[in-house]
């Protein structure tokens, strides 16, 4: 379901043949919506100076743009393309009326209904990491990506109402690359009932993750493409860049219908320049152009802006992630894409390489930057370390934790005479204690968040067991969840039609 | 410096015999200002809610005041007094005139002009951790605290520019408690030039820290009084009691105009009500009563309110610090000083047992609480562990790190031409990159925020030093910086009055 801000939401439907699914209890974590007001931290002269200044990127630079259909429909909708230099310069009147196509609010449908997605406006949903080359453990250290680490991950995020939707987690390096699509695909949708994540690489690999995934809900071509089902990260090659595969990715999702978020790599002094403005500039006239043509492809085509601006390391050049530069360019990203009346993509990143008190110190910060900055979807939202490198399971459980605290932030604090509690506070009376009240024993068991890792005890009783720190303690909270995983119901029906498609496929690709 | 809200800065004026100390080009976070509007997470209609809870715990229930003068004060302000109770009950006629004669904004004076502190509207003060039984380090583990350490921390405290003001960081456990509040200010004035801290532990130990601070502003008894130049925090003995001690605290900063920041110790389910509302209309409640009290002691007496709202363990009855209900109680304690036109105070604080993951994501959320709701004054701010009973050195240069990230958040992103950096992105091109451009050299060095503790070597690099987690390098940090420490210079003349009045006064006590 995808609409403009100013429509009303339509009542939902369905297909005929919907999927046989357990209805678990509504979780109450599996909604949120977020009751700040956004911060402010850009003027509105300076969001319109950011605004001209990637026009004129666009207008004036252009993008290099390499992919023949890419240019072709740029320069069917009125661009500027020299084919020499496969530059496309945008009009800001063209980039514009794109843009204005584009749903401002739309629904994410999972195969399970009560883990639909709504995106846009003050809903915001998390998602686990996504992308990388090595996972660690405490147990087994940093290893390379495996099949079997990506299906835990996803077995944890299946475990958790917080996490809303898949992240591409870890790389199973194991596989042939023209083969992932199809495991990821499969592990995604037999190992959880969420929306899932799908790689832009390449049209073939795209088309066929979309056939499972119509295959898991039961539908036709047509009715697949009737919403959104599944997501994908379309990154620019900043600066000024998209290649093949961004472009057939952009192309292929506005196609069916299904959501594609735009999310410019810009690290300010390296793929961006070394100002925050300069580097929000060029995010923007990247998210844009990008948009664009996903509106041009097909108007009201489910996008989203991502902004992952952030500042290297200028001793190294490494990429820096939850510093204060990125927290300002967080704030600013969802001023910009509010501007446009699009959502918002932020990040819970960090570039620690250990679940220590840097990696929470950097992942609350962005954390922090994306939802006071009104985020919709918070990408690498559980498990991310080492700056996208490693997927790592103590962080994953460490980052569950601080979803679930946010979670419980969002929740309104009730002022009715009950929970004033002047009763309370006249029985008990001065110099007493609230422990034995009325008041108290009705509501002690619910009162407050009971944290997964935060550890409580006293210095003694801690220190008698073994003194356990937060990454330890995460440790064993996610060997606890693994064993007590429960794979979601499937229609047999349907779960031997996917298996016999990854067969048939990789045949295909064999 | 006090003045209300409405009246414009006032020039200073310093006394004639202003003290001789290096000055210091002014260090870039020495005063920070917050741009960011405060959180609302309360409607006004729930303000105004726990507003009048207040008022009715005022006026119906009251406070036991164990201090004789305190209830008369309070009855000669025309407060009902129930002497055999020592219950005192207040009107919200004369609660309210009271608070309304308490400055908005207030100037702390420090022997270094360049370390004086602004106090409201939106200057925002750091302050160290304060009164730990215990201090900690990763060579020397747990102990209880000693001079020793005290004096390390305040070294800690005067090595960086973000640390405003002082707190009581950890005890002198080896002096004996009616000595400590000489050796307390002695180091404070010693080892730092920056606002000193003074225990509320009766009016001998206020009226003899407040000589030493005069001394050493070489100012007479008049002169001292005529600005603050120190500050005390007063708890209420919750729920709804103020104990000698502290009534003499409100008395006696009241009588020499020093500030006074009155934070009740309110924490939900066992001192106050298990419901948030409930507990906040407590807090209130005891906050202006204290607040009001310095108020009829001396009309404008400066003073803040404090908020320390928090949560218990319900399983063990533990304090719980960070958690998402204190965060919420930090947000609405913020909307209810500003009600009143008094500054705020709040805490970064958390209840983990090291300086691990948990320490740091309970602390940023403490501190985003804090400073998205607009405080004041940050209670503390560096090297709070353990619910308060340690002061870890390693977590002193974690909030460091954390402090220094948001004095650089708040800095203000600049978006004029230069920053914009059309030009450099012209230069460099599409697919180019910026390391090497005119605009990326001529600023990288200063660019981006420089960290002291976080580290963004490549896995491999960091693995091959050690593998060192957050912790240890803030170890090294601390070692580091006690190590480069310098004192404050300081005219020997008031050193020796210092030094003779510590004598002459263990000779007293003795």
């Amino acid at each position: 379901m995808v609409e403009r801000e100013t429509q009303g939401r339509r009542p939902r439907r369905r297909g005929a043949g919907a999927r046989i699914v357990a209805a678990p209890a509504a979780p109450s974590r599996a909604r949120l919506v977020n009751p700040f007001k956004p911060v402010e931290i850009l003027s509105q002269d300076s969001i319109e100076a950011i605004h001209e200044a990637s026009m004129q990127i666009l207008e004036e630079i252009g993008l290099r743009v390499l992919d023949d259909e890419g240019r072709a429909l740029y320069a069917a909708a009125g661009a500027a393309v020299d084919e020499a230099t496969q530059t496309v310069r945008l009009d800001r009147g063209l980039v514009l009326a794109a843009i204005a196509r584009a749903p401002s609010r739309l629904t994410l449908r999972a195969c399970n209904p009560a883990r639909d997605v709504a995106i846009g406006g003050d809903a915001v949903a998390f998602v686990t990491v996504g992308g990388t080359p090595y996972v660690s453990d405490l147990e087994h250290g940093r290893r390379p990506g495996s099949l079997a680490a990506f299906e835990d991950l996803m077995r944890l995020a299946q475990s958790f109402d917080v996490i809303h939707m898949l992240g591409p987690a870890s790389e199973p390096v194991e596989l042939p690359v023209d083969e992932r699509h199809l495991a990821f695909t499969h592990s995604q949708l037999l190992l959880t009932d969420k929306v899932p994540f799908v790689y832009s690489r390449g049209r073939q690999a795209i088309a066929e993750s979309f056939d499972m995934i119509a295959l898991a809900h039961g539908l036709d071509e047509e009715g697949f493409a009737r919403e959104p089902r599944c997501y994908t990260i379309v990154n620019s090659n900043s600066p000024l860049q998209l290649d093949s595969l961004m472009l057939q990715g952009i192309i292929e999702f506005a196609r069916r219908g299904q959501l594609m978020i735009l999310t410019p790599f810009t690290l300010a002094g390296a793929m961006a320049p070394v100002t925050l403005a300069g580097a929000l500039a060029q995010q923007n006239a990247e998210a844009l152009a990008g948009i664009a043509l996903a509106q041009i492809v097909r108007p009201g085509a489910p996008v989203a802006y991502g902004g992952f601006t952030s500042n290297v390391d200028m001793k190294s050049g490494a990429p820096a992630f939850g510093t204060p530069e990125y927290v300002k360019a967080a704030f600013a990203s969802g001023q910009l894409a509010r501007r446009y009346g699009l959502p918002w993509r932020s990040s819970n990143v960090n570039a620690c390489n250990a679940p220590d008190a840097q990696a929470a110190y950097e992942s609350q910060m962005s954390l922090w930057g994306a939802l006071m900055g009104g985020c919709n979807v918070l990408m690498h939202g559980a498990g991310w370390l080492e700056g996208g490198l490693t997927a790592s399971f103590e962080k994953f459980i460490l980052d569950v934790e601080m979803l679930q605290m946010f979670a419980e932030i969002f929740r309104p604090v009730v002022c009715d005479a009950d929970s004033l509690a002047l009763d309370a506070i006249r029985e008990v009376g001065p110099g007493g204690h609230f422990f034995g009240a009325a008041h108290t024993l009705a509501r002690y068991e619910s009162a407050f968040y009971a944290p997964l890792v935060s550890d409580w005890r006293n210095f003694e009783a801690w220190s008698e067991a073994g003194a356990p720190d937060a990454a330890r303690r995460a440790h064993n909270v996610y060997k606890r969840t693994l064993a007590a995983y429960q794979a979601p119901e499937i229609d047999p029906a349907r779960r031997a039609a996917l298996d016999d498609y990854v067969a048939r496929a990789r045949r295909g690709a064999a």
